[in-house]
């Protein structure tokens, strides 16, 4: 973590609100829930806030927050910094034309979608999750926006699982974590 | 609609960003795609401002969204209005504990997830989606809200699609709507 991130006195009331699930989804998975960061309006604004401190007068014209709980941190962050929000989703919900990226999981495969024309070549872009595992998804997400032409500035994540090292999947782009989870 | 809403200037930009996508998810639906509102920040940014000076200064405590557009429109009212934002999530999605209802689909039927502990007897809560159809889901959710002795003080959609009378179904409940789409 860098010296800002532990220096600054917000990180430690958003850690506190993040609860740890055991065995979900599945046995062995300590899942690490923001719902009940969600439940403390100071701690959930604390948490948009040091986004926005950090991306605010960065060029970025793209916020593309990832289904489903990057539709909660990515819109926030957009209408504060004056960008777009792009939603990309699970298969068959966008209802226009889109491009899709496939990305492996334990089991199988799923697939990102983003809508054809929401993005432009140039664009500069931020991807928001709450969480970053092993990355299969946010390289997903990168991969869509670079093949429309944009730039992916960074990923924003609240959480890092830096144990999987996803972050070696994303290519050189740039991750910025608010909290690790060991 | 009312005069409020007529007169505002700010309601026609963002009717202009609706996008209607015909047969999606199938045959015979015109579809209200408010992905292309989040394109532009200012339709975007007016779309939120009109809910916020609604529910602002009203003690409003929660704004429960519903899985999934309501996580884009929620999350921005809950912040300004000093509210917590509780996700009202598809079947095996949240991690805790959970109450749930069902509700009737036009083939079977689906149902909506709350977290236990996440709303106190008391609370008064605004329910936020993106549209209004046939009511099925802001009734589930307004259920699941009153259940655990909140109040629910409104419903607040974007759009409303008045000829499937979905706002009979909310027994009582107000809905307070920007656009209706026919």
């Amino acid at each position: 973590m860098s010296a800002y991130k532990d220096e600054d006195p917000r990180i430690h009331g958003i850690k506190t609100r993040i609860r740890v699930v055991p065995n979900f989804p599945k046995p062995g998975i300590m899942f690490q829930d923001i719902t009940t960061l969600l439940l403390d309006p100071k701690a959930f604004k604390d948490t948009i806030d040091l986004f926005i401190e950090r991306y605010k007068g960065k060029n970025i014209s793209v916020v593309a927050g990832i289904e489903a709980r990057g539709f909660i941190f990515g819109p926030p962050i957009a209408l504060a910094i004056g960008a777009k929000f792009v939603p990309l989703r699970k298969p068959r919900k966008l209802p226009g034309e889109v491009i899709f990226e496939e990305y492996t999981l334990e089991y199988g495969k799923d697939r990102l979608e983003m809508h054809v024309g929401a993005v432009e070549p140039g664009e500069h872009a931020l991807v928001v999750d709450d969480l970053i595992a092993t990355g299969g998804t946010l390289c997903a997400a990168i991969n869509l926006l670079e093949r429309v032409g944009a730039e992916v500035v960074e990923c924003a994540c609240v959480i890092e699982l830096p144990d999987l090292q996803g972050r070696e999947r994303l290519n050189g782009t740039p991750l910025y974590v608010l909290l690790e989870s060991h």
